[in-house]
Formats: C-alpha cells, sequence, structure tokens
C-alpha cells in the first residue's frame, strides 16, 4: 500500500534524478554525507511524519485549541508528536554541525519536512516558525542570543513566533505602533498589540521565543524606523534557567476555518499583568542594530514563504495521492457508450473527466513540488557553490522566484484540492475524509506570510525590475537554457519547448511594457494576473526540466510515462492559459484602476 | 445601511429594466398583478430573509443537527424561520392560485427566494425541495395524491425530499437497487437504502414526503426500470389526518464541510423498524405509470438544478457585498508611490488590487444573478406565452441552459467567495466573518444535483445535440440576436459584440468538430472543458443584454457606471479566457484520454 502522504518515488525522481543532490557530496559541507545518510533521512521523515503526525490531523482539526483566560489547550498528540520530532534530530537537518545541525542538503531537508507538512500541516507549523526564528537569530543575533535562545530552540525546548502584525496593520507594516523604551541595563520594555501570531500562546514547550517588530521612540517613522526584539514569554537567567513570566499575555485565540491545531492568537506585550522586576513592559533584547528590523525580518519571511509554499504543496500532494486512491477502488458507472446496465460498474479512475481532474491534481502538485526543491536546491548552491559567481546567480535566483514559490502553489495546490473532493463527490464534502480539511486547510496559505497581492507586488515592483532588470533576465535566460536543451531532444519535447519559449518571450515584453512609462499606478494595477501568468510559465519550466531528467521513452517504466503525461498535460493545457493574461497585460488594461468606488 | 444579502437595484433592474416583467400583467394569467404586488412580494421576502432567516446562518453552522438514534435536533431558529416563511405564502408564489398559489411570474419569484438562499441557504434548502416536490407532484400525481401530500406541503405543513442515490449508487443511477414489492391494494412495500437524502429527517414538519426512486420486480434492469414512489414518514389517512410510523428510518446524519443546517441523511427503507399494518416494509404510492420514475424525476432535478444555481449565485452575491462593506471601512496602507508614512492611511477597496477583486466578484454575481432570472422568465414564458412557436422555444432554450445555470454559478460564485476571503486578509479566514462560511456552504454546489462532470455530458452530449442540434441552433442564434443589437450602438459596446460574436462562432464550430466522427468517448473527454468555455459564453451573453438595458452613459447614474464596467470587466478579462479551451477542444486534445490510470 504506497503512502498516500507524498510519493517517495517522486522524491527520489526529483532530488537524484533531476536535481542530482548526490554530487553535493562532494563539497566539503556535505563531505559526511552520502545517498544512504539522505535517504535514511528520507525514510526517518515518512515514519515518523506517518506514525505521529497523520493520525492526529483530523482530532486536532475537530478539537482546536481553546483559551480558559489562562490557559491555551491542545489535544495531547500534539506535544507527543512534536516530542518525537525533536528526538528525530530533523529540525535541525539544514543547520551546522556547530549548532547541532545534521548539515544535510537544504533540498533533502525540504523534502524530509515536507513529510510533516503533508501529514499534518498544523502541528508542523509550529518548528517550521521555531526554525525561521532561529535561522534569523543565527544570523543577526548575538553570541549570547543564540546560546540563551537558539540551543534551546534547536533542542526542541523552546519554540519561536514572527511578531509582525497589528490590528490596524496587517499588510501595512509602516504603521506598526508597538513601542520599545530603552532601559538603563541595555534592554528594552515593550508596549502593543501583536494581531494574527501563530504559535503565539501554548503549552507545547517550556518556552516561547517572540520576535517582536517594534519602535523605538524617536526614530523615524514608516518602515526605516522599525526594530526587531526578542521577547522571551519566561525570561531566560544567564545561566540559561527559565526566571519570571515576561509581561506578553494571550488576549485571545483566533477560529480558523482550518489550520485550527495551530494556536492563532492576538497578544498584549505590556499590559501591566506581569511586572518583571517591577517595572511595567515586557523585557525585550534588541537583535543586530536598532531601525533594521524590517530587512532582519525579511530573512525569517523569505524562508517563511517558501515554507508556506512546500506546505501548500504538500496538502495538494496528500489530497491528490488520497482521491487517487479512491478514484482505483470506487466503483461508479460505465463506459460512455456502454450499454448493458448488467455489466459490473468500473472504478471511477476509467472515466476520462475523473482522468482529466487526476491529472491536473497530478501537474499542479508535481511541478509545485518540483519549484519547491528546485528552490531548496538553490539555497544549498548558494551557500556551498565553488564559484562566487554561481553562489550570486542562486541568491538572485532565489530573490526572483520566492513570491512565486509562496504564491503559485498557494493558488493552484488548492485547486488541486478542490479537484480532489470533486473526484470524491458528495464523499468529499464530508467531514469523513481528509480531503475537505486539506482544502480549508490549504486555504489560508494564499493569506498568510503575505498575500497574493502582496507578493505580486514583489514580484513585479521589486524582483523582476531591481539591479537594472538582473532579476528578470536571470530568470528568463535560465528557463531559455532548459529550452535550448529540450530543443535538442527534438520530438514532442522540442514543441514543448516552443511553446515555453514562446511564454518566456512574452514574459520579457510584458514585463518592458507595463514599465515602460514608469508609472507605478498603472503597471502595478494588474500585478496579480502577472504573478499569475508568470507563476505558469515558471512552473511549465519546472516540467521541461523533469521532462529532460528522464530516461527515453523506450527506457522508461510506468512512474516516467506519467511524468511525460504530466507534462504534456501541464504544457498542452495550462500554459495556453497565460495567453489572454499576457493579452490583458500588454494592453495595459485599466479597467480595475478606471472602477470607481462609488459605481460599486 | 444598505442590505448584504442582495442589491435591490440591481433586482429591480435585472426584473423590470431588462427582463420587463411588468408586461407580464397584459397576460392572463398574471392579470391580477401589478408593479405593486410584484414590490410588495419583494419588499416582503426581503424583510422575512432579514428578520428570520440571516440572524441564525453561523448558529446553524456552529450547531450543526444531531441525532441520538432517535431523534435529530436543530437549534429551535430553523423552525421558527421556515414557519414564518410559510406564513409569508412565497413557498407558493408562482404556483396557480387552484393550489393556493399567489399566481406571481416565476422571475419576481424566483428573485424573492433569492433573498432566503442569500440570507441562509441551508434552511431556506428546505422550502426549496418541498416546493420542487410539489410541482413534480402537481404535474404527475393523481388528484388524490395532490390532495393528500401536495396541499400540505404547499401550506408548510408538510416538508419534501428527493431519494434518488443509494450508497453504491450516486451518478450512476441506472444501478440502484431499492425494489418496490406490489401488493393487493394498489399500493408497494419499499426496502433500501437511500445516501445524500437533504431533509431526510427532521422535527420541523408534521410530515415529510420522499419521493423515492425503485425498482418494481420484474421491470427491465437499468434507468427504464426505475419508478417514483411516494412514501410519506407518517402514513396519511384518507381524511388528511396522520397515522402510525412508516418504516423509513434515519440510519445516519452526514457531516459537511458546510451547508450544515440542512440535514443529510442515510434513510433504511422496510428494514422492519416499523411495521405498517404489521406488515414488513414502507408503505409507498406510485407516481404517475411504472417504469417512469427517471423522467418524472428530472422534472424535479431541472427546477433543482437551476434552484443550486440560484443558492450558489446568492451565497456569491451577498459574500461580495460584505467584502465590499468591509473594503470601504478598513484602512490599510497608502496609494502606491504615497510617500509619507504618517499620511493616514485609506480604505482598502482604493487600492486597485481590492477593486479588482471587487469588481471580478460584481461580474460573476451579477452575471449569474442575470443568467437565474434569464431562466425563470424563460419558464413564464414557457407557460404563458401567446404563440405556440414561443412556448416552444422557451422551453427548448431551457433545457439548453439548464446544466450552465446549474454549473456555472457554481463554480464560479466559489471563485467570488473565495475572492471575498481575499479581500478580508486574515479576518475573513475566521470565523468571525460570514465570508468562510459562505465559501464552505457554496463548495457543495458543484457536485449536489449532477456533479460538474454530469452537467458537462449533458451539455455537450444532450442538449447541444438534441433534435439534430437545434439547442445549439437556438442558444447561439439567440445571443446572435443580441449581439445584432449590440452592434447597432457601435462604440465600445459594439467592439464587446464583436468579440462575444466571435466567441459564438467558435462555440458552433468546436461543437461540430467535437462530433465530426461520432465519437464519443473522444467527443465527451473533454466535455468538463466545453461547459466552461460555453458557461462564461452565456454570461458574457448575459452581460452585454444587460448592457443593452442600460441608459445612455450620459443618462446614466453610478449604479448604471458600475453595471457598464462590470460588462467591460466581463468582456475583457474573463471572455478571453474561453480561447484556449476552444483551441483545446478544436485539437480534440487526447492528453488526459491517453492517460492510464497505471501510470498515476
Amino acid at each position: 500500500m504506497p503512502s498516500t502522504l507524498l510519493s517517495r518515488r517522486d522524491l527520489d525522481f526529483l532530488l537524484y534524478d533531476w536535481l542530482r543532490v548526490s554530487h553535493l557530496v562532494e563539497r566539503p559541507r556535505y563531505a559526511e554525507h552520502s545517498r544512504e545518510t539522505f535517504d535514511d533521512a528520507l525514510d526517518l521523515a515518512e515514519r515518523v511524519a506517518t506514525e505521529q503526525f497523520a493520525p492526529h490531523n483530523r482530532a486536532a482539526d475537530l478539537t482546536e485549541p481553546t483559551f480558559d483566560g489562562q490557559r491555551v489547550r491542545l489535544i495531547p498528540q500534539v506535544r507527543t508528536a512534536l516530542d518525537n520530532f525533536a528526538g528525530t534530530g530533523l529540525l535541525t537537518a539544514g543547520l551546522d554541525e556547530a549548532v547541532g545541525g545534521l548539515q544535510l542538503p537544504h533540498a533533502v531537508a525540504a523534502a524530509c519536512f515536507a513529510w510533516f507538512q503533508a501529514a499534518n500541516v498544523a502541528t508542523s507549523a509550529y518548528p517550521m516558525l521555531t526554525l525561521g526564528n532561529a535561522n534569523l537569530l543565527l544570523t543577526y543575533g548575538s553570541a549570547e542570543q543564540v546560546d540563551t535562545y537558539v540551543r534551546p530552540m534547536l533542542d526542541g525546548r523552546f519554540f519561536g513566533t514572527m511578531c509582525l502584525s497589528e490590528p490596524h496593520a496587517g499588510s501595512s507594516l509602516a504603521d506598526i505602533t508597538t513601542r520599545a523604551e530603552p532601559q538603563t541595563d541595555g534592554t528594552y520594555r515593550l508596549f502593543g498589540t501583536k494581531m494574527w501570531i501563530s504559535g503565539g500562546d501554548h503549552e507545547l514547550a517550556e518556552n516561547i521565543v517572540h520576535l517582536v517588530l517594534a519602535r523605538i521612540p524617536g526614530g523615524p517613522p514608516g518602515v526605516k524606523g522599525i526594530s526587531l526584539f526578542i521577547v522571551p514569554k519566561m525570561l531566560v537567567g544567564p545561566d540559561g534557567s527559565l526566571g519570571e513570566r515576561n509581561d506578553v499575555v494571550l488576549a485571545g485565540l483566533n477560529h480558523k476555518m482550518g489550520f485550527r491545531g495551530t494556536t492563532n492568537t492576538l497578544l498584549n506585550f505590556g499590559d501591566g499583568q506581569h511586572t518583571p522586576d517591577g517595572r511595567p513592559g515586557a523585557v525585550g533584547h534588541l537583535v543586530g542594530a536598532a531601525h533594521q528590523g524590517l530587512a532582519q525580518m525579511f530573512h525569517m519571511m523569505n524562508e517563511a514563504r517558501i515554507g508556506v509554499g512546500a506546505g501548500a504543496t504538500a496538502l495538494g500532494y496528500t489530497g491528490y495521492l488520497k482521491s487517487l486512491a479512491y478514484a482505483r477502488e470506487r466503483p461508479q458507472g460505465r463506459p460512455v457508450g456502454a450499454k448493458d446496465p448488467a455489466a459490473p460498474q468500473v472504478p471511477i479512475i476509467d472515466h476520462p473527466d475523473v482522468r482529466r481532474m487526476l491529472l491536473a491534481q497530478k501537474s499542479y502538485v508535481e511541478g509545485a513540488l518540483a519549484l519547491v526543491l528546485y528552490c531548496a536546491r538553490l539555497l544549498d548552491e548558494e551557500k556551498t557553490a565553488p564559484a562566487d559567481a554561481d553562489r550570486e546567480r542562486a541568491h538572485l535566483l532565489l530573490e526572483v522566484l520566492t513570491p512565486i514559490t509562496k504564491s503559485w502553489p498557494s493558488q493552484w495546490c488548492l485547486v488541486a484540492n478542490d479537484l480532489a473532493i470533486q473526484v470524491l463527490g458528495g464523499a468529499g464534502y464530508t467531514r469523513d475524509h481528509d480531503v475537505e480539511q486539506h482544502y480549508r486547510d490549504n486555504r489560508l496559505n494564499p493569506i498568510h506570510e503575505g498575500t497574493h497581492g502582496i507578493q505580486a507586488l514583489d514580484l513585479l515592483g521589486r524582483k523582476m525590475t531591481m539591479r537594472g532588470g538582473a532579476g528578470l533576465a536571470l530568470l528568463t535566460g535560465t528557463i531559455r537554457d532548459t529550452v535550448a536543451r529540450a530543443r535538442r531532444l527534438g520530438g514532442g519535447t522540442g514543441e514543448w519547448a516552443d511553446r515555453l519559449a514562446g511564454a518566456v518571450d512574452r514574459v520579457v515584453a510584458v514585463t518592458r511594457r507595463l514599465w515602460a512609462d514608469g508609472d507605478p499606478v498603472l503597471a502595478l494595477a494588474n500585478a496579480s494576473v502577472y504573478l499569475e501568468a508568470v507563476g505558469h510559465v515558471v512552473v511549465a519550466w519546472m516540467w521541461l526540466e523533469q521532462v529532460l531528467a528522464l530516461p527515453s521513452a523506450e527506457a522508461g517504466d510506468a512512474f516516467h510515462a506519467g511524468k511525460r503525461q504530466a507534462a504534456r498535460y501541464f504544457l498542452t493545457v495550462e500554459l495556453p492559459r497565460t495567453g489572454p493574461q499576457f493579452d490583458l497585460l500588454d494592453s495595459r488594461d485599466r479597467t480595475a484602476l478606471d472602477m470607481r468606488a462609488e459605481w460599486f
């Protein structure tokens, strides 16, 4: 019975046949590793995800966290699962040995973590946030901060959060008002309210390390006056012992459509319920220099955005596999044209429309997984490529791909979940099957860590234009390299390459046209359409890349035939969707811009 | 404060300015009516929907029906609301005076009912099912059956259901096995299990009238051997008094993602828990002749399909209005290019991307409402047009439009609900706002009363080909009439007309091409793509129709300007989506067909 979480065969294909992660062991950082250690990590992840995370996925949805005014209560399986997860060492899979990490390639670490996201996206959010927090502090924190806060996080004793939004400031971080008042001892006291904080309170760990954006009085207005602070739930002494309660208190839980197992909170800082050292305010420690908070937080946010894309992918993937298993089992109806009502019913996978829905899902979720692992592989390149130019290239390409890797899976793996429900029909709409929960869980992903619209502004307004258009040139040049390799193969692959080449030409043309007169209002008015069109081009590229990693049609097996067919689907059915989108962008359409508020 | 359920201004525009329902009072059936009586009915519907249905919409979601093994329990507000609804007389708004109806035009009756669907789609499902049941029996039932079962339904004392599916037979009705054994007294005894029965049990009414598909032993196999039976929950005596309990028992409730206020049930017929007259089986009464069950049930199903489209539309509409109200109120961020962080934040409706999301919703929900009311107006034409040819024409056009009116709103008003959540951002993902419930409720609509794929087979395999292609010819000819009128206006409207004309040509061409060699397997393999493309063409037509009902740009007000802008959006941004779909159909794409089950 194959797993219905992810396909190990697909992961092996992507990691080894396509991304050739085995070659990484030739680099010093990964010298202690081998295909065997990678396989062991993947085996371990699959096993623990299957045994510890998947079984309580529905229970954590049905019995969501509650707050009695004093404590948050979660079902006990969450803590058990996370304790087991800490025991695997996979939290630090990609980190340096110096901080206790396994120093696995990021591509392998991301594949490992995808098992947990597929099994239980809500429970896996706690370590994901913790790791992002730790990575930020490893980059910007002092040695003391690393010792005090990061090491316990990596040991699984402390968990982490990121505290950006406030009730009146969500997407608009320029408007946050939480203030941090400097104290004579070098610490700060924070006062304010943070909204939408995932993992903001719970009793899953000894402590919670909040990373909080706040303003130091007297600093510049807007985003330039934002600083970043460590605010632990429990104060930590110089020897690492837990001290008294800091003045961070839970003001309430948000009740969500899905993703219910992850507490999402409203937190008050410095409202006076606790007074450490008898003085008001929540004790905070500045990270790095003052007024650098937003840039520092983006370190975590970029990682979190790719993590959101990975989570969306994992939800899409498991929904696909579950609907596939159902379609193989469920008998219903007969082939078109079959006249004998006494003939036995056929499994619904035999109906072309069901195969279409499965093939569409396959093309979305395997395309998305390729993109997520490609980004992780870029991170390996950024960190370990021998040549400076290669590292720089990987860094820039990752910057360009980040908004797409966040948004494309959030949109299309949700569509996959929608199709999974449709394959199951009425059964898929009930809580007896997982697919309805995946659909609800996945609906969060186009919202958090920067909405779809924010990603669109980032891609068109920043990433594609930065450094004189170097981002655009690098992305399109890289895709054209793939096209050139595919054309050499000729045949159907050559035709797909031609189609992709045509789409890349349009990306270049519309980007120039949108910025032709430098009017950002008109250029950005259709940024979301641009994001979606470029996203489809990028995933078409991922499919052509996968085709190039296949053996010849004669040498391949059923898995390879399925890959080729899914590529055909994406290049034939999906990529052409971008035609009208590019036409619209090319016309610099003003329809939404011209609509007046009073006309609604 | 305008209603956030529906827009009365829009309803007035559609009914009076466009569909000219006031002219119907010249026909004998509606001679007692006037614009005033129409307005009174619409006022009443809005008031009762707002006061009785909307307030418990969330409560019925949070506290879904429970079954303790003996009784189903619903929150008491449902019954109160339905008792109030019965008091309005609106259940029978469109029915003959002879059965106590108001004899309102169907277009007006549909508009009235849309208020209830927008306010609380789950509670309004009970009267919708009851009315469909009553209409079927008014057509096919005997006078005695009408007296015994229909009159109490129209009085609000009995409720009705339709019982088609069985656990092993959902979309494949040919496979139902419930059997009906003839008795010497002319009644039947039924044995079997029915699945997915909405409103299948509750204590909201004195009795429940099930319309049940079953087989009389010895009849032909497949759909040709299915008969239709009335099976009341409580037996009814000749004098109308309630007798003993019939052997129809609730075996369980389904627990759904949304639409929770409507009980959805597994029912056992004749399992021996009750034995009326001491004999086994559920007492049933044959409706009409034996073996005509499926054709009879389609009478109810076609009505239910348009009702599903109307419900999907109403959910999309109220979600749109709620996200619009939020966007007008919620301050966040500043215009692109605004440099002063101290300037006040602007309401999010000022951001072009938010306006785009609102305009897209407006184009979907107002387009869908136009389609639903157009169909209701066709029903009026079918029943009351003076010329036989006009009645016949209306009947045929309604047949063709039914799968589209069921499926298009189910797909695109769900997209509208998705956009409504996105406009609210994180808030939209919480249960503090209605939009997340609308999204969950609306997800049912592409499934029940024939899935999306079933509607696609119906449209391409039956409706477009029946009577030598008369359906296709009538639909495209009718759209071309609109095009011709719009071209006479010239300007932007003329351009939109040209675009629509091009799309209609493609509908004709691909339909012929798909059936060119008479291979139904290949023709129908992409039926869903066909359904979606034709649906978009039909709604583009609805938008052009609305434009033709507008005053000139100079004479119109803000409402009219908004209509024109939404039409522009649909004709500019939405209609071109069909280009790649038609290309795919034109190529007779085999991608899904060629995919083998073992390749997944």
